[in-house]
């Protein structure tokens, strides 16, 4: 048996509930104790989750740590086979993954939606900014890391394919950390995943990440877990009354208040609760909605839903965007008799969801066994395909005084409610406050 | 608010790590010290699964102790819904699932095929017997119980269809404690599940057990559990290698060590090590391989598989019974050129599967909401519905010696291996010992 | 066996990782849904340990939401032995739970020392006038319930002894609440507790809560788990520099922003990070510390520990009041030649400790057996005793720039440091950032 | 950062809920797939707890496979540091741990008392016999490892200190295998400890194995834990009743069934139930007390406990040997005029307690930090030393029929009951069945 040892040298280590103990390197300290990446502490990881789930207060900086720390355990397992072969890209690699949420905002993929909207700017752009100007990239300099290249690795962008499916996608750091710190700090009991086995399974094949056979177990019940917290959590009914109350109130206020305002200064300045002060600090005759949206969110006086339908297989290709839905809304609004600032459209697929497909979706993954590599389509291992067809819904919500007028006239617009029983069924459960 | 709380007798509690604390009454206790029910201490809850998951030590004894614990908790609900009304129903009912298991021989579901095949008699008639007329009868009649009366409750034979529902099935006491035991003392971590959420849904509808819509969730959550512990577990290919053999041992020693005698006196002294011990002290020359497959799974030296498959759809409706896998295993060991008692077929639905379609398969569920009571085909949960064809399949094992001769000859017989890589991968994974 | 169920009228149900499921009555809600209570989500429970704890983010809100479920346990179990007879002290304790943390102000127990070193007011104070002159009088007076008197229950005036003892204290469901849930969003794991078996033993004597002795293992259990978080979180010392930082900035602003005007108005308006965002608001001139100590805080910049002194059984009657604990900062910075605003002196029985010995120390518990009732000294339970010298403990912070020359004079003021080598090395531990 | 990895040869891994997985080299796989190995999985780790404890069925199987891997993390962190070099070593220690318990017989330590007192053999002399004189021998032999060199590090003999003080002591993989198994088997949650922390302390000084002051706290926490796993299950009132029938029932029977034959053919063969059999099989005439008292265990009618005593701490060196507690049964029989098969004498420090002073009681431990290393007198450690006089206790068991005249004569003949209420009650709770 040949067994060496790695000499670590790490300068610290942080408690934390999901992996026991995040051990971390003087780079990464100096990453850490930046105040750019200090106020990840301010922005919760599920934005408005909390309002259903009250203990799911937790934030973007322990998630960030904890996916560092996978990224180290994934290294471990392909120098071991030998596909990695020197400790610098295990740091660049630990780092990426560390720095991979630094460009969010307030109410992470909300904002990411207002920004896209109002400024046409993605989180990434402004995680890049962030990692090559601030005092980060003086972070990373000082230890020896090119800022620019740790930026790329962060966001997908580096030619060694298999190092950017490490940081995000369907088998990343990013998914085995927030399943699991989702379901442990929500309760919701369903992100229990067993990354162990599947990091050990890594393989490397034609530049791309795979997994060994053995792991299709574990990553069948990884995929489950993720429908099951889809339903009971990130896509819940009043979770989504919630975020789309805080998605609007954003918009509405970006004009007055310069949210998206994209100098550093400025965006590294707004967290939760700072943009929520500031929200609910509008004059209310000036911001429309804005200002009510925001104090009823603070205060938790939800919109309601009153109707959701299922999307057709067929009518999938047609995603969702903001545009629509602001088109549907007017639509509905119109019919209704009612100001069209009081109906607001929510698809599974919007680009607030924090699992859309453009992001993380997974269309297949490569196995390996004693013969060879073989791409398997996701939607042949059993469970997974026929969870991929309950992802495509629609909600209108509303507010208390339309209700009644929306609620009628809303299947003028949108046919009848689907009479998907389980499936409705299903998307209600969970927590009912 | 109206508040009466209930007025517990009970006469001690036993620590247990999946209920806390298991508090039970006096005549509970009355039974639980008798001889007959103490035995269930030495019957393993599942027979050979320690050969792979070494801690699966667990016993009948202590999910008899969970499945009372889990009825109570039933109780409870229907008290509160007005569906029970009085204490004397829960007491039956916590002692009918006492005693759900109480027929078991050694090895649990083994023996229970090794008694249908040589003796015709099922677990249930000699549960029934052992609760009429063992020492038990007596402790049952001391406190003022009927022994027929807890009989049939504990058999599915009371005319009130949704107390039997209680005790045994898809919704039930047995499966609600089984599933997460199962998983706790395995350490494969698929069986969590939220049986509060279920039974505080529970509702009687046309005398029949049904749950409330909200509690759909939990329910197809439950169901994919058990299907993944099906997988991972009850059907893991080494675990039926393991209990092949001493499926294949008692029914070739019956003869010899009349185990299948269904005399009290006899049945209520064979535990698990006790049988394991005469099988092992069996003559070579005369048991055949009755001996030899008891020491070597005493030893763990284990038949190895050779061949499984995926019996297609079509082929469902021919349910391989003992009688139709000793032909098959005859027909491949004469194309094998070895003895027949080197080839052992085992199929997913063979009796001595613990979760066999005629015990606890679900079929449908009654679902009530406000506008009423649904029958909801359980094939309308949508995962559930991809889950069912993956219960079927077939493997043929046999001994080492005789690995090659039967691994070329059985696609003669049985035709080229499916090619459902997914499914083949899935049925392998899991603990490699 | 006599069996009465609970008819429950709840109106709702939270999941909580602690409790699982929290359900609430209409009155419950109606006071949840308060904005002066949904603001205590706004307020952490341990206001600076998510700086060395990074998952710490749980707030009072959930806090108390799970002390109401206690509390609800623990009337069951007085139901059922007949000391409580009627369903409405279930409700008024219940209430008078979820609402005994509702006067705290930003960063809890910090702003209670701020206050009293004002102000003169103490949170209970607020907390009275909260429940009396808020939206929350209303929504008890709606569901017929007595501001006033549940407001007594809340704050240990309740003339009925042992149900002040079931809201606070040694036994209480605050302590039953905060140990295991301080403990899961920490990851310090110490805090898991057995509630159960406490509030099952719980008996009447006197008029006063008494335990069986049954349960004294369990209460010993409990208090060196409160022991070991008090060493490994609550008096942590990077936890506790952080809190100076903000008890410091506190008192030093708090001419300027008036954070301690006792308006209902502005105190339900003042939560943890819109308190901290006016800290760092302030201009560097005017505010002397109190801005610099909030940005630290914010990003991470902490005070550093140059000295500590476990005191002698002989000083502990002398409790190091903010008085005495100015006095000797005046001295020490004197004797180092730096700007007393330069250091700071803590103890552990400050009252801005979450558990110092006035709010719930205990010193005694009635023990009922066969025999009858006895008052047994804690200092009896073995483990107990000789916990209780270890909570005396002063500490020194300084600034990075006065470090050297604090840490020289520090000696001289208060002598040589105490060669307690475990008791020191027992209080370093822990997650070292 | 020099990050170098190890390269594992592992044959395969074993699921387990402890350390979730358990690895193992090919050595390892054949030395585990030995019959004298798996003998193991038939002796239960706490022999007679689950007749209190019923879920606590765990072998000493599983007990030394979770020794071996915790034995590799131990190296791991020793290599890090540079006090072990070499992968030789690893596999040494590792095997060794693995072995440490191949020595014990039924009922473990129940069987260790009654081999010492009728041959005056240990079971690690037993131990050092089956290592080398079984296929365990060939087994290492075939892999090139000395079986008298692993045999020697099993069993504490190597003249490296420090290894045999990873296998065995207060430090050990042993105990932070048996705490944590214990406790999750067992239900009692007190067993929780930090092994990463310690095992990541762990320093070599002087030869000796020492902890870095960081890991103080652990050890503390760890202590206190094994203390309130003596108290709730290894010295349980009801536990040790169990153990004392079994004790007593095999060194009366043990003339007549030669159990303590040791020579390998029958010492490999007899296993708890195995032995249990024989036991209960005995002939009531000839074998006095022995067939009672093994029926009466199998079917859970226990001996009553009429006396417990605390010893003095000036009565402490008289350590209650076998003969001593015979001494004292007679002398006890004759004042209450019974005969002397029906008194049972049992003392906390007897050699049949898993957690006697001789084997793994610490009473000092070698502490490191940047001053130097340190030996620190574990009643240095304030709870320590309070715990450590609570571990002396005597009771005096008896049959029911015996109850009354000796529950009168006992307190002639050792004084008075201690009224030490809180000591006696704290060993009292806990399950009380």
């Amino acid at each position: 048996m040949h067994l060496v040892v790695r000499t670590l040298d790490f300068a610290g280590e942080i408690t934390d509930p999901i992996h026991r103990y995040i051990r971390f390197s003087q780079a990464e300290k100096d990453v850490i104790d930046s105040a750019a990446f200090q106020r990840l502490r301010r922005i919760r990881q599920l934005a408005g989750a909390h309002l259903v789930y009250p203990s799911a207060q937790h934030s973007r900086f322990e998630h960030s740590l904890g996916a560092m720390h996978i990224a180290g355990l994934a290294c471990e397992s392909l120098l071991g086979k030998g596909y990695i072969d020197n400790a610098e890209v295990v740091e660049e690699l630990r780092l990426a993954a560390l720095l991979h949420d630094i460009g969010h905002g307030p109410f992470s993929h909300l904002f990411e939606e207002v920004l896209e909207t109002r400024s046409g700017t993605s989180h990434e752009e402004m995680g890049r900014r962030i990692i090559t100007k601030s005092e980060i990239a003086d972070a990373l300099g000082k230890n020896g890391y090119s800022a620019d290249h740790i930026s790329r690795l962060s966001f997908g962008q580096s030619r060694v394919h298999f190092l950017n499916e490490i940081i995000s996608g369907g088998l990343s750091a990013d998914i085995m950390d927030y399943l699991p710190r989702d379901s442990y700090f929500t309760g919701a009991e369903y992100g229990k995943i067993d990354y162990y086995r599947l990091i050990s399974s890594y393989e490397v094949a034609s530049g791309r990440l795979a997994i060994n056979r053995s792991a299709l177990n574990s990553l069948e019940s990884m995929l489950i877990s993720r429908y099951e917290m889809f339903k009971a959590v990130y896509f819940h009914k009043t979770v989504r009354s919630a975020e789309v109350m805080l998605l609007h109130s954003m918009i509405n206020a970006d004009e007055e208040l310069g949210l998206t305002d994209t100098s550093l200064g400025n965006y590294l300045s707004i967290t939760d609760e700072a943009t929520l002060e500031r929200l609910c600090a509008l004059d209310n005759n000036n911001s429309g909605m804005a200002a009510r949206l925001a104090r009823d969110y603070r205060d938790r006086r939800l919109l309601k839903c009153v109707y959701e339908k299922l999307l057709h297989k067929r009518d999938r290709h047609k995603r969702m965007d903001r545009k629509a839905l602001s088109t549907l809304e007017v639509e509905i609004a119109q019919a209704a008799g009612v100001d069209r600032s009081h109906v607001f459209a929510d698809a599974s697929r919007a680009s607030s969801m924090p699992l859309t497909p453009s992001k993380s979706e997974m269309f297949s993954v490569l196995v390996t066994d004693k013969k060879g590599v073989r791409e398997v389509p996701v939607s042949e291992i059993p469970l997974v395909d026929s969870i991929a067809g309950f992802f495509d819904m629609l909600r209108i919500y509303t507010t208390a005084e339309s209700r009644q007028k929306v609620e009628r006239s809303v299947k003028k617009v949108l046919g009848d409610q689907e009479t998907m029983e389980m499936g409705a069924g299903r998307l209600h459960g969970g927590s009912n406050r």
